[in-house]
């Protein structure tokens, strides 16, 4: 940074941080993170982002107004143009890689001098919009309201984007597909980027970003992009901009996330629904053998009775076990939020659940219920079914064992519908469709990366971090941690009741503020 | 009948039968069933339909074309009218009453010096229809196909209906709406009617007729017409025209129905879908809640085991049983077509089986399965249920049981769904819906009208005749035995593959004229 282009900026400052500033430019003509104190770097992040808060709010409504579903290519690669010339203007030399589907946005920034090479992902594709269920507004028009929307309602009602110089309130909402998942992290970074090099601040590492532009539709290219480009990934870190902040609002770090199996089950009564009146009571009925069937698979208490279930899981470290330990617990709150009495388990916390292995009955389905129900037989029932998986399982191994315990409880497995003659040879049929899935990632704590990078963090905001071992969405980290050999650490910079995945996503403006300063201290003090 | 008209009915039949039609002639004007055998009586009534089988078979393909699914009042009101001139045109007097929905064709025909009164009961209205399942056919435009339909196929190709003077096979199937359920009946007495009146030959007993235009949705206002005009039902049984012959297409008597009643039984887990990795392996899953209390309420071999489920059922008499063993087994044949291995419960017949309460699992809803598939646990989780009633069980009583066997297993059973606060004061919680239903009917057949209706078949066909204490299906008779003191005796005519309530419903051509020929004899002999 010139001299120039420095004074310029602290025009912008107020004098309190202008004393500060000009030490900076004093001693050196980019400031390194060790001389500067992290109350610093945070007061001088704040006091740009104050500044310059119009453009880096109008920034990512301007972002958000590009549709980002992957399957809608035109939108997607206006995005991904978007961004290759927002990233540009940050110094970043960026190229647009072509996957098989959507492109991933890839970026390098050479540090001179820098011993480390950390590397950002996130991904900039959103989930499928149905706008009929966006509260009086479009997914794709971003929409500013006072507070978070009440449930169910229309209000509070949206107010007009402020004009520059117009103040914007930290409990605003901004409203929009993306508007957390993940558009804002991605331009969170690239505030905080302005904000440490306005500041004279030079970054601690050589930074790459890789932005993938088809992770909702479950990253189909990812792992065949990860495996063709391996050179891209000499990093010794990938943060992965993506999720929520834990609820406390504490700045959050985690170092995994579990992996996911899906299964159906479907077991069979009669060929065709026949009516319950000439049949009811005599042709076997399939609802009552799925359900002793999914009985047979967990205990009362919820815990998995299916053999082996839990034997690979990898347990916790000391250091985890404690981490998992130090979080404060939500979890009355959250039970409270989403109104029941008694969680599953024998009364860990939700943090400690999170670190097994789940079964969960996602979905039922046989013939119709309610008004729409008919007098049958029905000829078949299904269960969805996921896996939750944790470090240490397998996703094929443990479907086998789900496998092993239908067989054990009688049925014949199949994995087409079965025909007349099979039907006829045995009493108990179930097919299973197998529906994909990746293991589960864990970065050990006791990493020096991870260290690093929980010390940039500490101290920073006055609040003690949440580090946690395993978040409990699914994310493909193993491509990174497992094809890659590169360690992740997720860096959530947004509010938990974002409405991620669902119709009226949100940012809290006050989360997108503290993000960029979150973003900024990695920036600076990772080195 | 004059003799004038005798003569024009007998120019139409061969020299074989030219005979005794005369002999009937010479002895009165009219013949009365003791003076002609069983063996002549249907001789006559076939030589009357093979002469006539273009009219009678037109009358019913005319009759086809107007829709008539009870919520096309229009159309209905169509269908009514044309009724009403068909049985004027026999001679009855037949008025059209309203009811507050369809209305209710009803007609008389008094018969000099008869002892008794007879009165007969099928509904012209028809189940809704799907036009694009029926297999390159219309539901209203009547379709003659040489041959049954293939399963999923075009085939056999559509034949033309024949012109006067056409042979019309036994075996052609005649496809549209209400082909069997319940127009074919309805005209079959009508042409039987006309058979026996060529014939010269009296009617035993005072006819009344009962047409009902809502049977299929439900009869919302039989019940309420029956009550508000007990005058029209003087009459010592009702006979049922409505529903299939026994399997073995052998002469079928139904003594009564079975009843039914419905309940949706709905758990909870959170009070909207969660995400299943934040939340999945802690917050309560509804689909594993369902399937333990589902599977609580029957044993494995199907029996249901709530508490005093059985208690209130009235033992068949010896008769009932007798007739039971009588029927001949089609429960291989019905297993295989249907493709299941093994029955519900141990060992009994089907037959058997219908004559015990039924809890089957009609359908079953949580959040998605398959490709729409979500990774949530459900908020909820629903089985749709439908109780079959035999004689002795009360609908509200039944559902009284299911409702103390779900509070046994330890759910709070509520009727709305519930509160946050309900919510978080019980564990688990149990939304039951009630969706009406009324009780069973069984016509003893020991009265003395039921053995003069089996001895007015027995003999008529060469074959036994198949006496079912209780069909399966659930009609409701209980208005007429219950509210009316008439007793019921069902007269089925049309073939059991003849997809009733389906796309595609048909008449077998030779179980349309067998049927005029069964119809002839109770209108001839029960007197």
């Amino acid at each position: 940074m010139s001299y120039g282009d420095s004074v310029k900026q602290i025009k912008g400052m107020n004098m309190r941080y202008f004393n500060l500033t000009l030490l900076a430019i004093f001693f050196s003509t980019t400031v390194t993170g060790q001389e500067l104190s992290k109350t610093d770097l945070k007061k001088m992040v704040r006091e740009y982002r104050k500044t310059h808060e119009h453009e880096l709010f109008t920034e990512l409504v301007d972002w958000l107004t590009i549709p980002n579903v992957a399957d809608d290519q035109p939108n997607i690669r206006k995005c991904a143009a978007w961004l290759k010339e927002a990233m540009e203007k940050r110094g970043i030399k960026t190229q647009i890689l072509e996957t098989g589907g959507s492109p991933v946005v890839y970026g390098e920034l050479k540090v001179p001098g820098a011993a480390r090479t950390v590397m950002y992902y996130a991904h900039y594709d959103g989930q499928p919009v149905d706008p009929t269920k966006w509260m009086d507004m479009e997914p794709f028009s971003p929409t500013l309201r006072p507070a978070k929307l009440k449930a169910g309602s229309i209000e509070p009602k949206p107010i007009p984007i402020p004009k520059k110089g117009e103040k914007i309130d930290e409990d605003w909402r901004l409203y929009g597909r993306s508007a957390s998942d993940d558009k804002s992290p991605i331009t969170a970074l690239l505030a905080a980027m302005d904000a440490v090099k306005a500041g004279g601040i030079e970054y601690g590492a050589n930074l790459k970003f890789i932005y993938e532009g088809e992770e909702e539709a479950g990253s189909p290219f990812l792992k065949s992009f990860a495996e063709k480009n391996r050179h891209l990934f000499d990093t010794e870190v990938l943060y992965v901009c993506d999720g929520p902040m834990y609820y406390s609002n504490q700045p959050t770090l985690k170092f995994g996330a579990r992996g996911i199996t899906t299964i159906d089950i479907t077991v069979y009564g009669p060929n065709v629904n026949v009516h319950s009146g000439h049949y009811g009571n005599w042709a076997p009925n399939p609802g009552i053998k799925l359900a002793r069937l999914l009985t047979s698979m967990k205990h009362e208490n919820g815990n998995v009775k299916i053999k082996d279930f839990y034997n690979t899981v990898t347990p916790l470290s000391k250091r985890e076990k404690s981490a998992v330990k130090a979080i404060p617990p939500y979890d009355d709150e959250i039970r409270e939020l989403y109104g029941f009495a008694k969680p599953e388990g024998r009364g860990e916390s939700l943090m400690e659940r999170i670190n097994l292995p789940s079964l969960n009955i996602r979905g039922l389905e046989s013939a119709w219920v309610g008004p729409q129900a008919r007098t049958v037989v029905p000829a078949k029932a299904t269960a969805a079914i996921d896996i939750r998986l944790v470090k240490g399982n397998d996703p094929d191994d443990m479907i086998g064992k789900v496998i092993d315990h239908v067989k054990r409880q009688g049925f014949h497995v199949v994995s087409e519908d079965p025909d007349n003659e099979t039907r006829m040879k045995h009493v108990d049929i179930a097919k299973i469709v197998k529906r994909g899935g990746y293991p589960a990632s864990r970065t050990s704590m006791d990493l020096e990366i991870s260290r690093l990078t929980a010390e940039a963090l500490t101290g920073f905001h006055n609040e003690p971090i949440v580090m946690v071992p395993t978040s409990g969405g699914s994310v493909p980290l193993y491509i990174f941690t497992q094809i890659l050999n590169v360690p992740t650490i997720s860096v959530p910079i947004v509010n938990h009741d974002n409405n991620q995945h669902q119709p009226n996503e949100n940012i809290r403006i006050g989360h997108y503020w503290q993000g960029i300063e979150t973003l900024a201290a990695l920036l600076v003090y990772v080195k």
